[in-house]
């Protein structure tokens, strides 16, 4: 594809030598000369000068950048549109493969593709053009919207809401029971039967091998638009809100609330019956256990103030040659009390 | 179902209106009027002036509340028992689904519920009343007794040994490969077959997608009562005692023995070849490194006495301060220091 | 078995009593007299007086032991080798299940074992002696070496090319998509399309429950002989170096460079678009967040040099008596100050 065509196609202003052809995407540091990059932050601007680029996605405000550029407002979301252009994920056939076991009264909508071996429930109602790889299993009584994909191995559990364009990664499992139980009086365990369905509502994304379960009483829900990545634990009576972002590994223990926009990065823990409010960020391998305000920044096992931590983590290192210099300052003082001056009257 | 006939069902004692009708179970802040709630935690308290809830679960000893109630010994335990009587988890209809694949030298147990696309190995014992979900596989030589419960996508491997009442949630693996492997003398690994079968005892449940890894020789055994949470790892010739609680994403390296009643919180690392005693306790993200004494509270990582550590992350955050403080005291002393008094001889 | 023809069949020197006989392998404190054990780490040789083993594998420098022994060069890897010959893991039939849906363009080699339900994608080529455990899904494209084994519940996506003796335990997920968003103006998360596969070179292990993620452009890779354990997540473009160990619950976030020989313990973080170098050692719970050098152990989070790190956290529990101790510090000094002194001319 020329230069010229692909932003066309994408919208972006054409600066340099728009007849260079292009035949995908790449890195700044990995592109030839027949692939576009892109530059969406700063920090790397001064790769830009070694790219072996055919042409490269740039913010509007870049100027002349020494090689063929198309001019965005948004270069990293250019460049994921971009990619498209070069890119699609495989889609299965159209059609209900002949092994998949439907129960007669679950309802699937039109122009879906349901893989070998998937099992779905009594009374499931799935929307238009959903996409089932194999060996997906859908519980009894699940109601879930159009545009539905599901990775094989994904596990849905007894009648979760699942809406509008939400795709869920290779097994993950979404409605499995919380982790409940009482105390018997002699020490043992009594399981807290599980009967609050989970909710999934539009355009969310789980990533492979996470985790959300169903809640005790009440539900456990996913807002519009948040995203979990991978081997993340949603616990019983969680809810997340919308456009949140929740990295690997994370864990939230029962009845966390999150409120919108708020990004928990990588094997973070959040010790549950608290709230995260809105645009808070949490460092990875944070520990939350508190209510956490708007906008904080936190990090920290517990957490605090991420700028406070950044300085305590700097001094962290020097704690021995502290108890080393508090030593020496103990002993020189005592030497100076044990000097015996003539004191003034 | 009216409030008398729920404390008659559950074995609690009325006190007030038992006519008032209930129709389900609620936490304390979103029960409506035709909802019974529980207080277990004498922190909740203040919030029963507030609730909305028809009656409520509270402790013998807690006097009039201002609202129906039904008094417990247990009031946790008889909220579990009350939402019993509304939700019971539903469950798949008895028969083996035709399209199950059992070995011809594969014994299941009567009233037996046998989902679509199980697979159970050759010489596989199952006790009575089981109940696979779709999408189960027992490999060869599995022992499982009575009343087992296995969710779609668990894989249980081959020899494990599994009492009566396990549960098991979506996609959990027991008796998968430990991770053991012997150095050659050119540096590369060489992988030890792993012999050791998993044992797993009475009235265990594992939730979803937890892993317990089957023993390099020996066994790796999960005792009677204990209950491990979701994403937990168990390595390779572990010992789980008896009504042990293992929280969320919580790892156990290889050998590690845990002595009866031991709670450890979410994300806690365990170093392995150690022992924790009897009703030891280790807070959340903690990583345990040596043996740890019956009864002890510890966290950090690596962890030492929970009160002293709460007192050291509270001191963290001034570490910086601290510094300063030091440089200052130094300076101080240093003038003090370099003052030429006159000494008393 | 007599030990002397197991010290023929593992090529060690008999000491000591050849007709002894061996039945089976055990750790040295659980071993019978008719079971060899082995002491591959010198701070375990106290523990020799008291075995009850028949026989012992023992590095030949070790001298008379007091009892029946293998003499080795390489202890851990002759026992590892002995236990091959009382225990063999169990090894599929033969043949593909009449339920395995293979699509018309894929192409097994000979001597494959493809057990039930499996399921393989369009245009698959896979080498000779695969042994597929039932409910192994291989996407389209895939390309995979002789002696493949893959454990139940493993989901293989789209285009991963996998070499030779490459085993994937239960349920691991490799090549799903990469955690991969761009910010729309609107604040809402736009899916970047996750081009780039799984490469897995020759002699890979990966566990249970471990997920392996492709790239968003170029590729992920494992290289020869890297052994990843359960519950690993690796991000998006990730590349593990040969004969890498990573342990369990450590996740490595996008575009991290593992270089050779690399040792990361579990529960470590690693923040990506970094390059951890040969034989660098990382301990457990650690967080990574920039280059580590060839041959550095590291521990902490944030991560340092670990001798310092074990000083700084043997002081951390002392760091509340330090605040204390300054503070009676800063006061005898300002006691010291406020005396007024008959200073010298």
């Amino acid at each position: 594809m020329k230069l010229k065509e692909l932003a066309e196609r994408i919208g972006c202003t054409l600066s340099g030598d728009g007849s260079v052809e292009i035949t995908g995407v790449a890195g700044i540091e990995h592109a030839t000369n027949e692939q576009i990059t892109f530059l969406a932050n700063p920090k790397y601007a001064h790769k830009v000068k070694s790219t072996k680029a055919g042409a490269i996605i740039v913010h509007a405000s870049a100027g002349d950048v020494g090689l063929p550029a198309l001019l965005s407002e948004n270069p990293y979301l250019d460049f994921a549109r971009a990619l498209e252009q070069f890119y699609q994920p495989p889609r299965p056939e159209p059609g209900i493969h002949a092994t998949a076991v439907l129960h007669s009264t679950a309802n699937v909508g039109p122009d879906a593709s349901i893989g070998a071996y998937c099992v779905i429930g009594a009374g499931v109602r799935i929307g238009r053009r959903a996409v089932m790889h194999p060996h997906v299993v859908i519980y009894d009584g699940c109601q879930i919207g159009d545009d539905f994909t599901a990775h094989s191995g994904v596990c849905v559990r007894e009648a979760t809401r699942i809406g509008h364009r939400v795709i869920l990664q290779n097994n993950v499992v979404v409605g499995a029971d919380g982790y409940g139980f009482a105390k018997n009086m002699d020490g043992s365990h009594y399981k807290i039967v599980q009967s609050g369905p989970v909710v999934i509502e539009d355009d969310v994304e789980i990533q492979s091998v996470s985790n959300v379960d169903r809640a005790t009483v009440g539900e456990t829900r996913i807002r519009e638009g948040a995203k979990i990545d991978s081997m993340v634990q949603i616990g019983h009576a969680c809810d997340v809100g919308e456009r949140s972002i929740i990295c690997s590994q994370t864990g939230l223990a029962g009845s966390t609330v999150l409120k919108s926009d708020v990004l928990l990065a990588g094997q973070v823990g959040v010790s549950g019956h608290l709230t995260i409010h809105e645009n808070a960020v949490v460092y990875a391998q944070s520990g939350i256990g508190g209510d956490v305000e708007a906008g904080a920044v936190m990090s920290g096992s517990p957490a605090f103030d991420a700028a406070t931590w950044r300085r305590a983590v700097a001094a962290f290192p020097k704690l021995p040659a502290m108890v080393r210099a508090m030593r020496q300052l103990e002993k020189r003082l005592a030497a100076l009390e044990n000097r015996r001056f003539k004191e003034e009257e």
